[in-house]
């Protein structure tokens, strides 16, 4: 495969760093479907998305032409307090297995927030501090997000509110305290400072809160508060872009060593990491110049691309969002307690969305159960610990390269190692405890789900 | 200062990394005194010390002769799962400051474990390995070192056993858990399972513990047991040793730039980070090739140097290990109810005692609150989220950049940045509600662990 010895782990110089983003939507035959406003049905206008998010997001977000978007040089700055991360080849894997295969992981835990979502939190915060505004507001569920962008805004000096849906603030006391250490200011929710969660304490007295409802707090917030705006940490078209450093970095080592995957693997929530990490591969797939095999990784609890619906539906569950075209299991399907939070959407990006429905990739749902089994041997050989996200990555990239072993095949598997798991580790026990379940919705339960998907 | 433009990190490639740990013993002009066998006042034999620890870590300590002791290629590969760690400069920090000065730091704290006890686990579950032995067992308070071992232990297929100082146990429960996800059995000390527990017990009903009660009962058990020795993951001379790969790797790094630090600054518990980052400028200034001010740094609250006697005393509070002439408080010597459980500590490592006798360093003992508002001050600007014993050393490395600001000096400062506080939030949340409060032993508190000196 190559002729270089392949070291252990790929660091780029700074000067190889990208010093551009990769806009996917430029290659693609034909973009996904806009937003819609749900009020009138028809696409939303920049100037309607320019209330609520960013300027330079939405422009981000309405862009599918340009291939590739600077960098600019103040986000890439910041970049290099964590960037570049490593590629690592997986030699003590690869040997426990005693698999033929080559597996490689671009692992994106070495920063304080713990993954991967300081990409996009620093290039949101950097744009906002750009345009002159004062503050952003945002939601967080398992606080990967919010601390991510915590950092971020403490970099660039501005001020930030982050809505915390209760349970997570009460069970994650220490993921708070970063955030808290960082300058940000935290609320469970739902809370009193808002009317949406005043109308949800009222209706719901005692409630642990939702995903759904601490973004209609965070937007009511942004949208009433001068120089403010809200930002989102996945599911976006502009989230992915800013993630596809993760592809970046890893195709221009690979390249280095002359290593070309076979296989691309990575967990999907949102689908921002996946989205990121296979951008440029994707991008050479889509003009026809590779033939990769593709497979994202959702929980078996949580479906969204294997048995959900490609339709239109409310990116969250209080319905304020515009719709979005993508997979879902209908916004008010609930997800069962997983322990992984970060998957625990009922819809997808609607870039993967697009990706999937049109043959480009395919999809794997599996089991928390296996895939902390995974986890624990992937950590024993490699030390990291890894989170339980990143896991189902993991997981099938286990799957693969044992199927190599069987056959023989010396297929070349890189995925995407998105965040530590030392956050995680109540979850952890209960797997050590052998208290953790598996949970795989029925087909009643999904069915609850789709029956809340609007009517066009 | 320096010709080529200098990144903002520095990552050695594979092949520059040192391929032998440096000696500092063998360059000072007179070796520490010997460790003494308690019953009978004479220095301890290699056989007796072997019938505790392994083979190779008991040859290492007594030697003090060869400069450099080649790591073995088993050590060298499990060290690229995690090394090189990055030399970072610190431009962030110093544009912050708006100092004239250069800082750089050495960060230790990008695997699982956290922090650098992982250097010389590995080696020490090397050793083991090759030895034959089945199994190790250890101590641990804070746990940083216990999860380094365990990782360690999982990677070369020990057997490992820890004893877990009680009160850390139960209020770090997460700590125990990442011990137990790599494979090793974790007991609360004082237990049942050792005659030194139960004696403890049968004495102090519901205590909390203490390290040396754990370090009793680890040596006991180790002793009673198979093919198996006991651990340790500070102190002596060949922990500091294999901690040399921080200060090799942190001089090949500057070396490459034409950069020469003018100030070494470190925290000291038991002094094996310090001791192993500033080994190669140390062992240029016992020659008289250089006058670098090195300065470590300790709590006020256990300030084992600044306020403690050079003599020899036990290594332990149980008065169970041999005894070691150093700085220390008396090992009866009670520290307050300190956030940096690593630095707190009576002792000190004797290579570092001697040194600092010996006038080769000086010492600084600060306050740990205004070490939280320098981590977070740190923190803010330079991403990462320092453990409280790391921040020990930012603080006085903040106070020499500002110091060089008011003076206009471009001094060049490094500073070993030995671990993350992930599991160190309580301590944060403490600092962040201002609860924090600020403990100095009085000099009655002094006398009473000076009183349990052993006269020889």
């Amino acid at each position: 495969m190559s002729a270089k010895k392949i070291p252990y782990k790929m660091y780029l110089s700074e000067e190889e760093m990208p010093s551009t983003w990769l806009n996917l939507k430029a290659f693609m035959p034909r973009s996904h479907a806009p937003f819609l406003d749900p009020a009138t049905g028809k696409p939303c206008s920049a100037a309607q998305l320019e209330q609520v998010f960013c300027r330079e997001c939405v422009e981000q977000e309405l862009n599918d032409t340009d291939k590739e978007i600077e960098i600019p040089q103040g986000i890439r700055s910041f970049y290099t307090n964590f960037r570049p991360s490593p590629l690592v080849r997986a030699y003590f894997l690869e040997k426990a297995l005693d698999t033929p295969a080559e597996i490689y992981y671009k692992f994106e835990g070495n920063n304080t927030s713990g993954s991967h979502k300081l990409n996009s939190a620093i290039a949101q915060a950097y744009y906002a501090k750009q345009q002159g505004l004062k503050s952003v507001t945002t939601e967080t569920g398992a606080g990967q997000w919010g601390t991510a962008l915590a950092m971020a805004c403490a970099f660039y000096g501005l001020d930030l509110h982050v809505f915390m849906v209760k349970t997570s603030y009460e069970q994650k006391p220490y993921r708070m305290e970063v955030m808290r250490t960082y300058g940000a200011s935290v609320t469970p929710s739902p809370s009193v400072t808002t009317s949406a969660g005043r109308k949800i304490l009222a209706e719901f007295p005692g409630t642990g809160g939702s995903l759904g409802c601490a973004i209609a707090e965070a937007v009511e917030t942004a949208v009433n508060t001068p120089d403010c705006r809200y930002v989102l940490g996945s599911v976006l078209d502009h989230v992915l872009l800013h993630q596809t450093v993760i592809g970046l970095e890893s195709k221009i080592a690979l390249d280095k060593y002359g290593v070309r995957p076979d296989i691309v693997i990575g967990c999907v929530g949102g689908g921002s990491n996946y989205g990121g990490l296979i951008a440029p591969y994707m991008a050479e797939k889509l003009q026809g110049k590779n033939d990769i095999d593709f497979v994202g990784v959702e929980p078996a609890s949580c479906p969204s691309m294997s048995r959900g619906r490609y339709a239109y539906d409310f990116c969250d569950s209080a319905k304020i969002t515009p719709l979005a075209k993508m997979y879902t299991l209908g916004c008010a399907f609930m997800p069962s307690p997983d322990h992984a939070g970060g998957l625990r959407y009922h819809g997808m990006s609607p870039i993967i969305s697009k990706l999937y429905h049109d043959g480009y990739m395919r999809v794997e749902a599996v089991r928390q159960t296996e895939v902390f089994a995974a986890a624990e041997r992937f950590a024993k050989c490699e030390g990291i610990l890894p989170a339980p996200e990143s896991s189902h990555a993991i997981k099938v990239a286990l799957d693969e390269a044992i199927k190599c072993r069987e056959s023989g095949q010396k297929k070349v598997i890189l995925f995407g190692l998105t965040g530590t798991g030392y956050f995680d580790l109540a979850a952890y026990k209960s797997f050590n405890d052998g208290n953790m379940k598996d949970y795989v919705p029925t087909q009643s339960d999904l069915d609850r789900g789709f029956a809340s998907l609007p009517s066009l």
